[in-house]
This record gives C-alpha cells, structure tokens and sequence, in this order.
C-alpha cells in the first residue's frame, strides 16, 4: 500500500501517517520527491483483510491525497496462489479441460413438454449440459416469474431420460437446498453476484456453483465475489462472462470476452460465455460463441426454446433447436485463414 | 406496442405477426409504408403484464425487426396514475414535503460509544434522522462486515436518547423481523436494488423502504425495482441516487442528479440523493448537497464520522463532526446569485 | 511515478528497471515488501514530458505489473500552480467572478429574422451573451449543417443590436479567421475537444474559447485539452460540461454535475454548464440550471428557440422564448429549505 | 417515424402534429388506444434528409411524448441497400474477401532504423500491410507528437523494401495532400471520428480509408461516419473496432468485438479488429486475436515493437519482434476443440 500525500502536505501530516502505519504494524518507507512525499507500508503478507482496511481508512487523513494499494484484493481465486488451472466437475462434465463445455436449454422451465423437447434436442446435437429456470429474475413484477418447484422437479426428470447434469438459478437463500436436491450446479445471476447473503450460504452447499458476472461488475469486483465462496468453503467455482452494461444500447449488452481472457489470466478458475445473454440477439449467437472459444472459454451457455416467438422469456437472443443443431455444426469447422502474404 | 417488420419480411411473416396479435387480444393496426409494414397492437389497457409478454415475444418471430413499447413498464410508481406527490412519513419525519429531509450518522455502527457521539453531534448540528450500518456489504469478504445484532441494539438506544429515527440497511430476508424491530426505516442497499427475493419480502413489513438506485440501473429499472415494492403492498417508498458507474473512475461514482430530478417527473415517490457515495470524495460532500437540493432532492443522506480516518468503512466520503455542522450552516445560506446583464 | 514489479520479477528484472530509471534521470527509491518489489523515481519536477513518457514506457519492461503516476499530467491549468480563480472576460462579461453568466439562443442560426427574435428576447429576459451555431456538427450527412458565413454576419449584427457579445462554435481550422472576426468566443465542440490540430491552432487565437468537455472524456482527460490551449498561448479558456454517454438512455445524455465541482477543485479556470444538451429533455432544464449553479457552475448556456417544434435542430432540448423568461425569473427566486429538525 | 402522443394529449395537441406531418409532406396514420394516441408518418422513401429532420423536430410540439424513427439512419453503407459484401483494395492487399489481412507495425515512426527493423521482421512473419504513425493525437500536449513528414518519407521507403502497402494517420485537413502521397491508405483516429470537416475532405482523396471506431461511438454512429465519406464520393472504407470506454478500467479498453459482428451484419463494408488498443495489454493480444477472427474480423491491426519498453507510446500495448512472429504461428493453429458429449 502506497500513501500518496497531497503536494500542500505539512510535515505534522507527514509525520501523523508515518505513525499510523506504523500503528497498523506496518514499516513506513518514506519517499521525499522534489515535489511531494510518499509513503510505502511494507512488513506483512497481504492478508487482504484487517489491517489492511485500516490503511485504506487513511485516506481519509489530512494531506492523503490517495491511497494506491499495490497487491490484488483476491487471494485463493488468484492465480498467483495457484498457478495450474482448477477442473470444476460436474457429474463427469469437466469445466477447464482440454474441451469446450456445451451447457444449453430454454431460459425457463415453461412446461414438461416444452422441456422434455429442448432437452432431448440439445443432447442430440452435442450439448454437455442442461440449462433452465425454475425461479426467474425479472425487471418487472409483472412478469412470468418462473415455475419453481414444479420447474426443479422437470429438471431433475430431463436429467434422468437425457443424462445431461442440470444447471439452474438460485435466487434466495430459503431455496438453496430445494435447489441443491434438484440441480448439480447452482447458478448465481448477474443481478446476485453480490447479493454477498446468498454468496455466503452457497459457500456452504457441496454443489459446484455458476457464477455470472454482473452487467456492472468490474473483472475484479467478479473475482472478490468468487472469492467470497472459496473463503466460505466452496472452491468448485466457474465463472461466467454474460454482457455488460455501456453506453450501446444497441444490443442487449455488450459481450465483453476480453474479460474472459483476463479473468483466465489473473484466477485458476474457469470461466465460461453465455452468448444469448452477451449480445440479446439471436443472429449474433453462432459468430460470437465462436469468438467466446477464441478468446479461450471454457465453456458456452446457450438458450434454446422449440418456439422462441411463443417464449415466455428471452424468446430473442434463443436458437430454435434446428439453429442450435447448425450452430454445433459449425463449431467443429476450421476457422478462417489468414490471407496470403502479398 | 409496435411491431416493426424488417424490410424484407414476406408477406406470410407479417401476416402471421398480425395472427399472434390478435390470438394475444389486441387489436392489429397495420400501416404499411414505402420500404416497410410495422404493425400496432391496440385494445387493451397497458396492465403491464401478462399479454404484454406475449407479444414482446414476438421480436422472435421471422421478419420481425423490433417491438417498440409505447407505455411505460411501470404503473403504480407512475406519475401518471397518481399526480400529486407521496409524502412519506418516519415518525413525523416527512419526505416529499415541503422541507428537504437531512439524514446523518456513520456508515457502519462500529461501537456504541463512537456511534452516540455522532448521534448526538448531527442531531445538535440539525439532522432529522440517523443513518447507521449493522449488516455491510462489501466488495471483500475479508472486510468488516458491520457488528449485525449488537448494531441494532446501539442504533435502538440512539434513537431513544436523540429522538431521530433511525433508517440501517437490510441484507437478506432472515433479517427483516430483526431490523424491523430496531429501525424505523429499512433501506435496500445498492446491490440489491434488484435482489427481487428480498423485495417481495420487503413490500410485507410494515417499515418505509428507502430504495438505493443501483450504480448501474437505469432509472425505468430503478423504478420497476419500487414497483415491485407497491405492487407487494408497501407504499411508503422512498428513492435514493447515489452515483452511477461511468468510464470517469477519478470520483469513486457519478453523482447522476438528473436522475433524481427525472425520477421526480416519473413518479410521485419521494426522492432523496447521497452525496458521500455519490462523489465518495468529502470535499465535494458539501457543494454537491446545494447542487442536490436544487435539483429537487427531497432530502440527503450524508455520511458523518468522529474520525473519519479511522473508519471501518467509507472514511474519505466521511464528513467529521465539525464539517457537518458547517455544511448544515450553509445549506441555510442563499446560493450564487446570477451576473447583472451587460 | 511509481514501478510495481511483478510479485514473480526476479532480480535481473528489478534491476534493469533500477537501471532504465537511472538512465532517464531520475533516482530509483526501492522497496522490497514481503511479496513485491516497488521502485519509486524521484528527482525532477514533474514536467508532465519528455521523460515522464519515457519512463512509462517501463510498463513494457520484462517483471513490470503497472505503472502509477503520482502526480497530475497537467500544469498550467492545474490550481496547484495558480490558486486563485481565473476570470476570462469576454467584452465585459466576466467569467469566474462572482455572478453567473447566463448564454442563450438557438442552437443553430436558421435565418436572419429568427435569430433577432431569439435575441431580443433573450436581451431581455437578462442573458449575458448570445449563442447561435453557424457550423453544425451533425452525426447524419443529410442534416441540416449550418448557414456558414452567412450566419457569422448574422451573429456579428445581433450582436450590434444588442450589446451582447456572441459565441459561436468552430468545427476547423480553416474557418478560424473568419469566425474570430465575426465571433467574441469561439467554441469547440464536444466532439472536437481532443481534435488537437485544431486545439493548437486556437491556442494562438486572441480570442477566449469555450471548451466544451467530450461526452466520453474524463475530467484529467478535458483539462489536458485545456492544457494544450494554455501550454500553446492562449490562456482563456472556459470549461463547458455538457453531458457525458453512459448506460442509461432515457435522457440524451447524463449530466455531470460532479464534473463541474472537480473541475473547478482541480483548475482555476472557470466552469460553465449546459443543460440542454446535458439532459436533452426541455422540461428539465430549468430544475438542472438551478442544480449546476448549486454545483458552483460560472454561468449556463441554454438553448432558446422561437419555435422549438420548428427547429432545424435540438428543438426538444431547447426553450421557446416564454420558457426561458420564465427559468430567468425563477433562478433569482430562493432555494428549497431544510426540513426543521423533529 | 412514429409520433408516440402523451397519454394527456389533447385533441387540438393530435390535431395539430397530423397538420404538420402532412406539411412535410407525409401521410398521417393515426391509431387510437385505450390510453394514448400514436401517429405513423409514411409516403416518402427514407432518404434520411431533409424532412425527416422535420419530422423529428416536432419531438419539441405540445402533447408529444416521442418520436420513433423506424428506419436506419444509414443508407450507403447498409447492408440493405447492397447486400453482397464490398472488398476494399489497397496496392493488392483485399480486405472483405476470403482472408484475414494482418498489419503491422510500431505505433509511431520513432527512427529510420527502428521502423525498418521492425517492417522488415513483419513482413518475414507474415503481415500483408505496414502501419506507423507520423502524426500522433496525444491526450497530453508534453507528449511526443510524431515525426511528421520525416515520418511519412520513412513510410515511403519501407514501403518500396518490403512490398508492404502502407496506412498512416492522418490528423488534419492540411496533411491530407502530403500524407496522400506517401501512404496507400489513410486512416481516421478514434479521436477524430467524428471530425466531420476532416470526413468531408477524405471524402474528396482517392486513397482508400481506414475508420477507427471513437470509444465513446455506438455501431450506429461509427456507420454514421461511414456514410459521411460514402456520401461524398470515398466507398473505400474499411472499419475498426479498437476498444470502447466503460466503467471497467482494469483494461486500457474493453475490446468490443459483438460490435464487428453487428457492424458486419449491418454493412456490407470490411470490418477489421485491433487488440492492441482494444486490450491495451500486450499478454492478452494473442488471444483477442483469435477471439477477433472468430467473430469475423475482415484483418487485426497489431502493434509491433523491436524494443517496447523505449517505445515512444503504446510500448505496454506492443508486441515485440518475437512476439509477433509466435502470434502468426498460432493463428495458423487450429482452435479447441468442443468437449465430448457425456
């Protein structure tokens, strides 16, 4: 942690941080540049916790004009504390493999018939996973709002007859073992990822947890709330790159795979791209899950629905099952060459 | 709702577009113009709801290019249903009213004696309620997490001895009986703008809610999140801006006060603007509560610390004792006034 | 400037940095922490260049993690040299003194007639000086893209009618000329504010600029374009915020009046807004203008029209000549008052 | 255009916008719902001019909520005016067929010697076209500003040794003679997207043009800039995506690559990627390069470097000589593979 001290700084303010490090068991290395002075804290670990907070409050001293923090705030996601990659196992469907992990399915669980139909579609076609939400978070209370218990129990059939594992969304901590019983990943969404209750409760649960990233989220603000579960117990964690909010409203969001490659650079963990949600438009999906493979994920969650003009949500950015069995196909092509030199 | 057709669509895609419309119940208006059809679905009162849905879906059917909503999702938050202001009461505290409403106190309750002196401090200075956290959400699970019960308990006897009412942030939905029973006003924090388990939950508690704006809601999500609140049975809803994420990073948010005079405009709620998180710099704390105020804010909610530099939370956007009452003093003074004509 | 090595840096790395930094002129300041090395280079003032740039060019050494810049890259603007506020005065009309300057009109001059009414009425109501566009910048190449020369005669004889000086935006530099001669300010735009030929041309202009800020610029980013005017001659120069882009398009733009207060914390140059195109929405202005004079702003520029419905551009954001009377005798009325205490 | 009328419209308010759009010469379809009133203009082709402006204007009348433009704003470079896509020819080298077109090169020209170095090691890699700025756009005035007509001579000379089309920045209207001559294509910084006076004249050279997205530009906008040139006269435009601004600024940009997928769907004009701006990290530019072919990228622009860390700018962002050579190996390697169905 670095104190940078405003250029007007007396040597009283100087001196009055200098004792506060050194109060948080810190040493203090003082800088004096031609202009102004600086203070490194050197002496501990970062145990990102603790003292550490206490530092921070030292912006608020007289003459700090900011306070830089050197080490990253995440520890057991770090890449540093654990330099090969983690392989999250579902049910023998192995995330941070040498493979891409296919999971698909409809946004929600509507009916069994509905269901029974997409499952068995996208195991036809190749998809490892099922995908499909019992309980729906919707910008409005006006809307469907998911099928709950009833959806949890058709999942949990379509698992039997196809043998795909199950993914679904978690949204409340009374639900985790209802859920838990069902499914055999629990997702967290985008708009959970820091509902840090419901984190701290998943901590708990045996079962591999999907966490999205939030529309707003920064790469590290999505790597502390995966820490938050490791901390707790939980360290069978896939992260998963869904679009964020900026200032194109054009698409839904904006499918951001830089952080992909970023967070599989700075965390162990493995990390997976939803392109339906990442762009909301359906004409997008097959070129951008192939750009999602590039930029080197683990994994991809697509939404399928037999009739997506009939769904009950995100009928837009779904593949109807003959375009998920083409988007498959083309998955397998070579890529495009690079042209020949001049 | 309009349906507008791609410029391509057959004339079997717009009929079937206009089929669904009706199987909907609406009436189908078609205009068909130089380059393109679009269609409007007409007949029935925006509920918002059910049907809605329905032919929002429709983006999904071929030669479909877009679904432009005419209506506002929002119905009993609107301005439109109900046009004179909410005022919403805390004990005698009045928001919407004709007075700006000023809430003080730390971020977090961090011991019984440092919260009193604060208490005691913002009420002499003039405050007409305490803020004060007993369940913090952080960023970092190695963080303080707040002092949970114990704070309840201290921000009960502060209320008793100063006579404020008291208004502590709300985490998860096992808590709501507990801080129900301490607080006065329970707020839901940014994060959890659109943590929809909790506001259903929320809108059966009796307690006034004061609604944090989201750092990446728009403000038609902001309020969607409040109507989920009346439309569970909680009318006494209170907005709160306090700073948006935008590419600037140099200020810890963006202070968005046109919000809260839009919010105004769209809805009847009260709304109220945190000028501590919305800049997170204490120099501008005083400045941007003028500029608050004159964008219409009905209140503020400012952070106060007897030592900001050793806060467990958010001591840079922390006015200490004395600051406060000097901003109190001049919030009292006339603003600038305008240059005499050439 | 601050070298955080890489926690896996080894030594050879570390002292080559030492080395370069040596090299460049400076004295390297090491730290060796418990899991990361830091250096800190010392020794010149911070001249903002020549070899500031080259020793970020560190970032690509071999072991480097980041670079951190301690001090501010601007100098001449920054109130860190010049503590007092600067006033630019535009024939009499004073920026930064102790009123606010009000600059009105339409957004475009659209013919001879329709300005003399603008400006009359805006004489009237009490502006300070006139605004009118000659040279549109318009995102579409079939929309209306000013009258040119025409319209600088038209500026220039308003302007002897009524006394108040005119500004007036200028889009290249090859107009530079003829619109000083015509002109009393002239204003870049602000999707010119980081076209840096034209920056360097203006700088050698006697005459002051408005710089509008760029709806995508952070404030450091804004005052290095003000830097560039100062470091190249011509130190009068008022800053404009006008609305930056963000997630939220239900306004035109979202209006940064935070931006405003740290422009004015960080510079000693003047700072004025605009509310028209900072909310895009006319029934907002008059609340906003009243916030940005909370916000410390040196004066407002609003769009007046005669008939907004009409006009060939930013009618929706601009007044008609009622509405801006009206805002006028509303900004000399006393602010909202604070609630009483309970 | 569709008038969207508000729900307390009067008659005379409808009455009146009916009036005017027939004034401008459209035909007024009015549907009436249960709460509001829209008006459909239609009768004219959207030319994207003249009226339609008029049209939008009355977002200024009486009782009006919004107006909905139902049509693109973009004509010649619509995907719908010509739906085969266009291939741009530089000396030879084909952007928009079948191959992906790499360029090359450091960020400035710094020195005769270094450029050849690094023109020479590019084109024995692989690269089909040389890039180097002469004139460099810096946020800071203290910056290294380019090397100018020693530069565009260097440029020249590489050109004629190595075979390698050259493409060069151009920064004003005054350089566009002089660069002409010695670059074969010339190209729009991000910064200057919307410099309409510098699209105006590049409209008028024979050269082809390479148009960098601006960061804070909507796909729509970019294309905007597109038509401007189309529209006066220059249909050899090939775009880049470069990395926008957002709240996430652990990265120098967040890279956007849905937006070459969607500019790709939407025009029928090549579509080109830089990861070197767009990541602003030089570790992650391998891997963004794959991500960019797979979402269809028409060519990468990539900044190459014999000794980064004393580049003049953009060091942290280039690869250096060996770098560059491992990148083409690699993206002549096929992609990962799909997991195996369980």
């Amino acid at each position: 942690m670095i104190v940078n001290m405003s250029a007007h700084a007396t040597e009283a303010e100087i001196n009055h941080v200098i004792e506060r490090v050194k109060e948080c068991g810190y040493q203090a290395h003082v800088i004096r540049g031609v202009e102004r002075t600086i203070i490194g804290a050197v002496g501990k670990s970062s145990d990102g916790g603790g003292h550490r907070s206490e530092l921070e409050a030292l912006r608020a001293a007289p003459g700090v004009e900011e306070i830089i923090p050197i080490a990253q705030p995440f520890k057991l996601v770090s890449r540093q504390l654990r330099h090969e990659r983690t392989v999250v196992d579902v049910c023998g469907v192995r995330f941070g493999g040498t493979g891409v992990v296919i999971i698909a399915g409809p946004c929600s669980v509507e009916s069994r018939e509905g269901f029974f139909e997409a499952a068995r579609a996208v195991k036809r076609a190749g998809a490892n996973m099922l995908r499909g939400g019992a309980y729906k978070p919707r910008t409005s209370p006006y809307e469907f709002q998911g099928l709950g218990v009833e959806a949890l129990k058709i999942l949990s059939e379509a698992r039997g007859e196809t043998g795909l594992p199950v993914v679904t969304e978690i949204m409340g901590t009374e639900d985790v073992d209802s859920v838990a019983e069902h499914a055999d990943m629990l997702q967290v969404g985008a708009r959970n990822m820091q509902n840090f209750v419901l984190l701290k409760r998943l901590a708990k649960t045996p079962r591999p947890i999907l966490l999205k990233r939030s529309p707003s989220a920064t790469v590290k603000e999505w790597l502390m709330a995966a820490e938050y579960l490791l901390a707790g117990g939980n360290s069978n964690v896939v992260l998963c790159e869904r679009g964020i909010k900026t200032f194109d409203n054009e698409l839904r969001n904006t499918f951001d795979l830089s952080a992909v490659a970023l967070a599989r650079e700075l965390s162990h963990l493995p990390v997976i791209a939803d392109p339906s949600h990442g762009t909301g438009r359906r004409s997008l999906i097959p070129i951008m899950s192939r750009a999602a493979i590039g930029a080197g994920a683990d994994g991809l969650m697509i939404e399928v629905h037999p009739c997506p003009e009939r769904a009950l949500s995100d009928g837009p950015q779904s593949l109807d099952l003959h375009g998920f069995e083409e988007l498959m196909r083309e998955l397998r092509e070579p890529a495009r060459e690079l042209a020949g030199a001049t």
